[in-house]
């Protein structure tokens, strides 16, 4: 049940949370909230959930009203509305199954047919429009993606875009020796996202900064900026900003490519101001996913002297043999495809590796299980960040 | 209903998506997301929520299998357990309410019981581990929370504290024209969260840099730099990261005031060698709400000599006749106290402002409406900044 608390009881608080505020100060607890906002929807009763045990994890929500409650984890395939929770004495539903191998997922409740984040589980990811649970299951796979022990600054800009017409948003990654350094310059890895993502994606559920931190930290890859520019020629910036989006028509052929145009010819530059980014093609590096795989093609295809390492991810879009021979003209130093054997666009990559093959340019094609997803993508980022700029 | 596609529906639709994927590369669309979380909780029929028309709001979520649904607004006092919603023949709720005054408010459903946000609209602000929706109604009194034309870097940023013994997050506002003037030293103005908040809740619900981005395009601030830590000194960072907490004691009267000795022997120093910050007390101001304001408080009496401008908002913590005499001799050029009327914490303020004037330091005691809310701390940010550096 959801209540607002009434002046009386505001009143009869009023001494306390005097004493715990001022106790705060000094201890730092961080349950209390903005009182305007104090209520108890589903946190009357405060219940644990996920927990992980080892091979089981439970998942509990407090809903004394509801009449079905399910799980619908993203591990969770072939299972058509999720698996049921039980209903116990005290109201709490809970459901124990079994821990899915390591990686980060997302899940949701339903809630009589409504999707419910799980009130006691802050660590959400956004995904486009929604706000999924995180549930991190550690292991080999996943020692990269929690925090490391030093960590890079994460930075929003902002570059005007002649091109878009449009002031737009960009999330910079700096490694943690970055300051400590003032006279070093750094390579560059521009990192792209899909459809329905934006500049948040990738340090959001692709978990860039901590891959890049941890990989630093450990010698395994040489210390570098990654930028991840919005992907959506006509945002601003991620849709939660609310900002409108440009009135531009991408339609018109003029607009053909014009956020490749606007990344090589307008974001690089800004970036090699702004930071002390090394402005060499063998210093610069391109990956991207899907949509972004299919970006990082185009961009490779038509500036073929900018990027010296290329990496295609799940990728839409093509090459011709012509812009094959042009990139092996320019020297580029590495062109890996990776893509999981599952994935949708799993042809495209096949393809495309053909066409390297047949052009004779020198490439990595890394064959993953699964599809398109960001379990996969959290893995190629790992595995291609130490083979950069070496 | 929450489905995962089958297999089958997967291959159905991948030629769609192969299309679809490569038309979205030029016209940025974003309706589509990463395919294994593709699900349709409350979103196989596509309602509007919230609706804003003038006078009125509408609110609506798809629940069809729900029992009872309810609207939830920190704006509607005295309501308890919110405004019901009323279904429809197609299974979505509906309720339309009077439009609030002009501010930002935060809303969810409660559906059967359990609180929901709204999954049509994913503006969304934290407040500690709670994801809240966001109705922002414009007006005279919210023109600067939305995005102004030229907008600042936002930067999350790492210091090692000695003191608190970890490695700490916080968050670094520097304004549009920083890059600009590369010479140029700026004034920082170090703004406090409350308990329950970290280093990103002066961002996320007090819209700190939208309120600074319009207020320096307008002209009627000075371009500064805004820094703001995370005042819980047993977190490295906000519990979104999911990092373990201090093992320190900081119930040992040996930490006493722990985290504002960080604040001012480790923080300033530090953002004075990474930023252009000009290290001179009239260039640098404090301001902190509730938790926060008695940092302000505690942090301009153990350092009289060190902030010209203190602003202490619905603050906790206290002063004597001795610090505000040492503070005065110090040279104060602003201090200035804002609470709202209902606040709870309303005493705190009046006795600060008859001990300042008792000691002879001019002062502004900003009395607003209202209570403890954020509506207030971006109302004063608004307000104060305008004052400082001048």
């Amino acid at each position: 049940m959801i209540t607002y608390l009434n002046l009386k009881t505001i009143r009869n608080m009023k001494k306390l949370l005097t004493l715990v505020a001022v106790a705060l100060m000094s201890v730092g607890t961080t349950s209390a909230q903005e009182l305007a906002n104090f209520n108890f929807g589903g946190r009357g009763q405060q219940v644990k959930s996920p927990e992980l045990n080892g091979s089981k994890v439970t998942f509990r929500i407090n809903a004394r009203q509801a009449n079905q409650v399910s799980l619908s984890g993203n591990w969770m395939e072939g299972q058509r509305g999720g698996v049921p929770l039980t209903k116990g004495e005290n109201g709490v539903w809970e459901v124990t199954v079994d821990t899915p191998s390591p990686e980060i997922y997302t899940y949701n409740f339903v809630v009589d047919g409504v999707a419910v984040n799980d009130p006691q589980n802050f660590m959400v990811q956004r995904d486009g429009t929604r706000y999924l649970n995180m549930l991190m299951v550690p292991g080999d796979r996943t020692q990269n993606y929690f925090e490391a022990n030093k960590r890079g600054t994460v930075t929003y800009k902002w570059y005007d875009s002649q091109i878009l017409g449009i002031n737009r948003r960009l999330t910079v990654y700096t490694p943690y020796e970055y300051e400590k350094n003032p006279k070093k310059k750094y390579p560059v890895l521009y990192l792209l996202h899909g459809a329905g993502g934006d500049e948040e994606a990738w340090t959001s559920m692709g978990r860039a900064a901590q891959i890049l931190d941890n990989l630093i930290e450990k010698g395994l890859a040489k210390p570098m900026i990654v930028v991840m520019p919005n992907g959506n020629p006509n945002q601003q910036a991620a849709p939660t900003l609310g900002l409108p989006n440009s009135q531009q028509n991408f339609r018109d052929p003029k607009m053909a490519n014009a956020y490749v145009k606007s990344l090589c010819e307008e974001i690089v530059p800004f970036i090699e101001k702004e930071f002390r980014a090394d402005a060499k093609p063998e210093q610069r590096a391109i990956a991207g996913l899907s949509m972004g795989g299919g970006h990082t093609i185009t961009a490779a295809n038509l500036y073929p002297a900018m990027f010296d390492y290329i990496c295609p991810l799940s990728a839409a879009g093509s090459s011709n043999a012509e812009q094959v021979k042009a990139l092996k003209a320019a020297g580029v130093k590495l062109y890996m495809i990776c893509c999981g054997t599952t994935d949708f666009l799993w042809d495209n990559s096949v393809k495309l590796d053909a066409l390297l093959t047949e052009c004779g340019l020198d490439h990595i094609f890394y064959k993953s299980d699964g599809g398109h997803i960001w379990a996969n993508w959290r893995l190629y980022l790992n595995d291609l960040a130490p083979k950069l700029f070496k």
